[in-house]
């Protein structure tokens, strides 16, 4: 078998806009077990679109990116029904970033062997699979945006930028989720970003940089996303899987205390997983257990047991047929890294108290 | 809290006509991981419609029928789309025959005191309430039924049917799956039939009539199942859940072989489940596992790991909207009980040998 | 490559008696998560250890027996630890009467093309191989039972008693489960019987005696385990796995009661498994569930949250060497159905009510 | 319910030295399902004991530190067993140094109101609890650290190593991990450091000194644990989890690639986790499936399905009284940081291509 016949079906991400999931959804609030359990969750994520003033986090953890879902994230920014996105460093750069790029994740199978996979420069995800050659290019991408940086600290959010910048200039795929975010002024946050494929090339352009270079400081995307839920106020979490994103949005609310501003805990979370619960990991522990740590409240969350992509094109679709976001407007909160000095923040927050 | 502000609101059934889950179907089928698998099963169980002469066999085991899928093994009888159903007692009588009694599943919670519940005589499933009262109603009605039979051996699927029988005269609601599959003749097995509020209710019988009675003889549900199986040869298995009932059906065909014909293996095959592979138990056992005992083809196979009541609307949905069903027509396979002695039907067999 | 490459590597059932877990269930009981809850499971079924009244209940559903627990639960019967057992089918027939016959499992692969297994004869239980030809013999021995015996309705606990003499006459393992039950006079019960191997051999029993034969009454056997659980009054449960035993078991509180006997719900319940929670389905429901259909009493429940074979040799062998069980007395609990008729248990019952 | 009730019983870590689980790991390799795969992965395990010159690596996710297995890992740098440690924030900050600090987790409940809980200042681990005022005192320790810290860019490695010397000072207990760490010269990495207890420390000393301070930058982690990797050619795994680590150290492989030096994957790999394979996540990909990125070699690579707190001190006791770490010498890696320039070690790794 040759690599091309391997790469050959391209998945493609379900449009959310092209269905109407809203009978779907109201007839699992009637019904039990985890279809109730998505009916409450598409609820709460409706309540977070029709608080228009709520911060409204999408939380990334997973493959769902590369497994058809990309468009859905993508058109959260475009409709207004996201206002900062929280994810591992894969779903960002591997997967959005490398289909901004042209490149595209293939429908492949999960009962072969790798050994043979490898062979031919075939990486593959569960199901799934991908150019080992393309995602090299990404690499090098990420290495040229760093090489063509000012020198100093940055946060991934900076970084982020910058890529949604080279997009907007050198990307073959008009909406993607980088370059959009860039567009309409989302800040995207990964807390981990060398792990994934923007560390191959960061590492490379501080390899060649050694005494000065680009530099990635996650305790500066904790700053300034705390500095966001400080400046929003209420919030509500939309989280698809759970890792450490998850951990780094909930513990917003305890760094501003610790700043010194008593900020209140999400309002609204929502988790799609299917993380055990008995292993007392973060993935796996309830939105009941964050609110004893004074993280999430216990009013409006609900986890839902279940792979992703099953469950996420549901709920999208109803909320966007919903159309309470057509009352929302951009937030563009990455803007208020350059209106406001942190001062001006932490006052605007004690004010709100 | 009393007991009426527990059973207030009524799980309602799913209805698989009221909504055409085709284009989401459609749209999983290009994507990955679980949503890909369920566009899989999907198509399974369409070749299955598509296949007029296969044996369509529904195996429930779980809680579905509680949770709001109940209408949607009716209509599945209804639309010709099965002809025959295995099934754990639970689904048959606690919860198809409960409801056709007149009774009523709600929606409940799973976080509350369980003594509190048995103190208010409300049984739970997971999120979901029923009122002990009704059930023990069903019971009574079981003993009833056995009662007023000719004392003897009869398979699980002959009491059943007087199960439909007797809702046809005293049942409250129009199209319960005991009632239709009685009207259309598709047989109910249950293997472990008495491990349900049936098994109180005929034990309650026993006790009262010592000497003389109805008994349940499970070995001669699995020779009238492996008879059905010889009958139509060709068989596609539709499971929701597993345990006893998909290890019996699947048995069939070694049943057969054992009795000198040699029948093919289950063509078709989906499951759903969210049993874990990796302890060795049948629920989760993997259909390839099943193909080493010479028991299910591997070709046309699919298991999709999801809680059951969040994908088989979708998949039902889809098969209904797509039609195949109406060139098909109602096997009526309990009349070969009737019609042909088991000599003409292995004769029958081992001519399309 | 062959078959007898692949049958090579005997699986060796683990010896409670050969090593001491006692140092680390006691290590255990001060850590967390599953290793807490394995403490606290060795803690209740210690206690029912000390109680010498108390019914104590094996319950089996999964495959640990082929994969190694085999002798543990022999053992069981053996050093006075358990009373009765309630099994899928598969456990007692396909793997403990298989190998009393002097058969074996073998140590198989999980990634092995199961249509070549096939073509080899090979049976596959996730990574455990068996030959099917050794387990047709199974099949012909079971007929050869029931062909031996009067026709009628038995329970399954009489039909494998008679397995036992069967292999007390022609076994070629001296202690299997099934023998050793049969001289300790201890019950076993399979509520769903014929959906094992002994089903194949029965159905063809049936087949070539279609007038007056064998049968196997399911209701016969739930009305023997209420009458054990009546005579007993209190009982506590280990389960290994779910399913249809698990909830057979628990049902017999209910059942006294329809039979107008009030008998404590059980006071012990130990469970191992790793089915998950979240489905509804009965292998998965908590014994907190259970304790509001009346059946399980709340205040020593444990769930452990494992893959059986990990868990069930530390907790036996804590309980071995802990000692408690040699001042419990065999309770010869098949003799009560000799000894007493209905009436008698049912007044000797009351009385103890 | 007061705060001093809820925590009174201390999680006690095991001691693995204090009982020998050789036989029972003997035992298992003999049986089937997840006891076989314990004794495995113990095998591969003792294979990287037994390979003196093999970087062992330590992978550490989820919350088994908190749960009892804390010295487990600190005894694996006493004896040897392990090189180099790389491991969520959590494990490291908020329990391990949280505990060098001189304060305890607690045996707790999960079956408590998480709103009470945060009333009393109490934080939950699912049946496990601290208290939130001693785990402020550790964001007070680390901000101090920081405010000691020449300003710049560390690495989370070069972070840890201050907070080893922090505690030699200050702890209040001999052996935690971080200090045996710093005095054993075993490099440690978070690849995302400020999602912990620590970030709100470092948090606040950025908030203080705004223009000038201590940033964590995750790529010279990446850049560090690379030159390890290259430094060392042969490496091997224990993971504990997954998650972020587990995906960071896997890439090591392919990041010496791209410096343009050629290093073998990871020759051994075992994993302990509840993951399900089937949501396309990293925490539970398949070892098999890295190996399809280049990353993991598939001839010795062990998953095994278990909450880890019931597995880990099984395998640990089983490599400790074997006794092959005895003839294992301290690497010391911190050392190559200063000993050699990168230009040198890239040379060396060159050379061992």
């Amino acid at each position: 078998m040759e690599k091309k016949d391997l790469l050959k079906d391209v998945v493609k991400h379900v449009d959310m806009t092209s269905f109407d999931a809203t009978p779907i959804i109201n007839a699992m609030r009637s019904m039990s077990f985890s279809s109730r359990d998505t009916a409450n969750a598409a609820d709460i994520f409706m309540m977070m679109m029709k608080e228009k003033e709520c911060l409204n986090v999408l939380v990334l953890a997973g493959s769902t990116s590369a497994g058809g879902c990309m468009k859905i994230y993508s058109d959260m920014i475009k409709y207004k029904m996201v206002d900062v996105i929280v994810s591992t460093g894969a779903s960002i750069v591997d997967m959005d970033f490398f289909e901004g790029m042209g490149f595209k994740h293939f429908i492949g199978r999960q009962d072969i062997d790798d050994n043979d996979l490898r062979e031919m420069y075939i990486d593959r995800i569960y199901d799934t699979f991908i150019s080992e050659e393309d995602l090299q290019k990404c690499d090098t991408a990420i290495k040229e945006i760093a090489d063509g940086m000012k020198h100093g600290c940055y946060s991934s959010r900076e970084f982020i930028r910058e890529m949604g910048k080279y997009l907007q200039k050198n990307g073959k795929k008009p909406e993607s989720l980088v370059q959009l975010a860039y567009e309409y002024d989302v800040p995207i946050f990964c807390p981990a970003f060398s792990d994934s494929s923007a560390g191959f090339g960061l590492v490379k352009h501080q390899w060649e940089n050694p005494k000065s270079h680009v530099s990635i400081d996650s305790v500066k995307d904790f700053r300034e996303l705390t500095m966001i839920k400080m400046f929003c106020k209420e919030s509500g979490l939309f989280m698809v899987g759970g890792g450490v994103p998850k951990n780094f949005v909930q513990d917003t609310v305890v760094c501003a205390e610790v700043l010194g501003v008593d900020v209140p805990m999400h309002k609204y979370a929502v988790q799609i997983t299917v993380a055990d619960v008995r292993d007392g990991a973060c993935s796996s522990s309830t939105l009941k257990e964050a609110s004893s740590w004074g993280k999430v409240n216990t009013t409006h969350e609900q986890m839902v047991y279940a792979e992703a992509t099953t469950i996420v094109p549901l709920i999208a679709s109803y909320i966007y047929h919903g159309k309470a976001w057509e009352k929302r407007e951009y937030k563009r909160l990455t803007q208020i890294f350059e209106k406001y000095t942190q001062e001006q923040i932490i006052e605007k927050a004690k004010a709100q108290q």
